[in-house]
């Protein structure tokens, strides 16, 4: 027998009410993709935000590819992420994505996470530049050649705090080290951005995940990392309570900072 | 706009040329599930392979749930994967996999893995035995009430060599240890069975996968391990050129045993 092992069919935007300037992509939630307590794990999350800012960009023109033949490139900044919860094995979710807004050398696209019934699992929210390929200088979003790209804006905001300011104490401390590896890397060569958010998860045991899941995720990416950099990450935790992490070359500065929220 | 991320259809096993005895999954190789040299990551590859196995099981009726309500479960014992290439981003796959032996307390089942144009990527075999959930003992399946089991076996087999035996040296060394950690684990508590090969992978430099890809890959499985648990990588190489690692965990026995066979 032949079976289709995604059962994709063809969803409206619930969020975005089908407005053709954003993207909504529909996804099931398949074994082998869940964490130990039977959620979509972040691995998978992180990566379907990835691929549908690409599927996105791509299906408007201002896609890798559209932007290669002009040696530009996006490079992603900031990422929170804000869930009501994760979905769960067989569960459907749809994730509806947009440029909210244009401002000199960043963009920042938004994302709703929502179940097949209009249930929420959460919102997201991204910053991105655009850099020059042979110089690595962000380019000014404000005076680009416009391929349709100020079109796509769509004057919506995800409905969460903003990035959420991420400053280490003086206390903060080496809890582990890390040697990139070979499955850290991503088709860029460089270590995966999801791949950070797993390592800094992996930080904390694995029983708090299932007794006080993350709620809210703030990532910043500062520089990349490649095979033979040796990564330190530093911790503490916030007085709100938050667990903050800073990974950083060793002898070297930050690559990435982040804030994770467990529930309380 | 609203798009379908998986542009699925139905596709005929080639392999197995339609027999309804076996199954054929078919999938695309995503952006972001690539490694860094644009090939189909093998974590992906690996799960999409026990993936398989379990929709193939659930179709003809001994999959995961049918045996849970017997109080029984699939282990997987043995795995070895043997790959003319992997494919490449955008290119479709077909994974076939069929019930091709049962003896005893094990049943092979062995898998094709093929190119929409026909193109072999590769093969793999698979030796699982169904253990009591609360004895944790493997049951005969030779004297199983059978539902329909036995009639599921298509005298095939995929044309690779048979497992080949991992025996290590006295002068194997600890080349790493790993602290089990919470991405490490699946939606069972343990450490995932692919888990466990990115460990062993990640042993060697990245630019090796480059220029002498992994083109088989045997993969024996001995006990779980589980978050809180120490593991050692002990690894050296066999007069075959074949890289060799066991994971132990520290001050115990052997968890997992595989042979890494490399391009010359």
């Amino acid at each position: 027998m032949t079976e289709k092992v995604n059962k994709e069919t063809l969803v409206k935007g619930a969020f975005l009410e089908g407005d053709p300037r954003g993207g909504a992509f529909r996804f099931v939630v398949e074994p082998f993709t869940e964490d130990y307590t039977g959620r979509l794990a972040w691995h998978f999350l992180g990566n379907h935000l990835l691929r549908c800012a690409s599927l996105h960009a791509g299906l408007r023109g201002f896609g890798y590819e559209d932007m290669q033949k002009a040696h530009h490139a996006w490079v992603l900044s900031r990422l929170s992420v804000q869930l009501e919860e994760m979905p769960r094995t067989g569960e459907e979710y749809v994730i509806e994505t947009w440029v909210a807004r244009i401002y000199r050398q960043f963009t920042d696209r938004h994302y709703a996470i929502t179940g097949a019934d209009g249930r929420v699992y959460g919102y997201a929210a991204s910053t991105w530049a655009l850099i020059d390929v042979d110089t690595r200088l962000p380019m000014d979003l404000d005076t680009l050649p416009d391929g349709g790209f100020t079109d796509a804006v769509i004057d919506r905001e995800a409905p969460i705090p903003g990035f959420a300011r991420i400053r280490l104490t003086p206390q903060a401390t080496v809890a582990k080290r890390h040697d990139v590896v070979y499955t850290d890397l991503d088709i860029n060569g460089h270590v995966n951005s999801i791949r950070y958010i797993e390592m800094m998860l992996d930080l904390f045991p694995a029983d708090r995940f299932a007794a006080t899941p993350v709620r809210r995720l703030d990532v910043a990416y500062n520089a990349e990392s490649h095979f033979g950099d040796s990564l330190e990450l530093i911790t503490d935790t916030a007085r709100d309570g938050r667990e903050q992490v800073e990974i950083r070359k060793a002898g070297g500065g930050p690559v990435v900072k982040a804030a994770i929220g467990f529930a309380s």
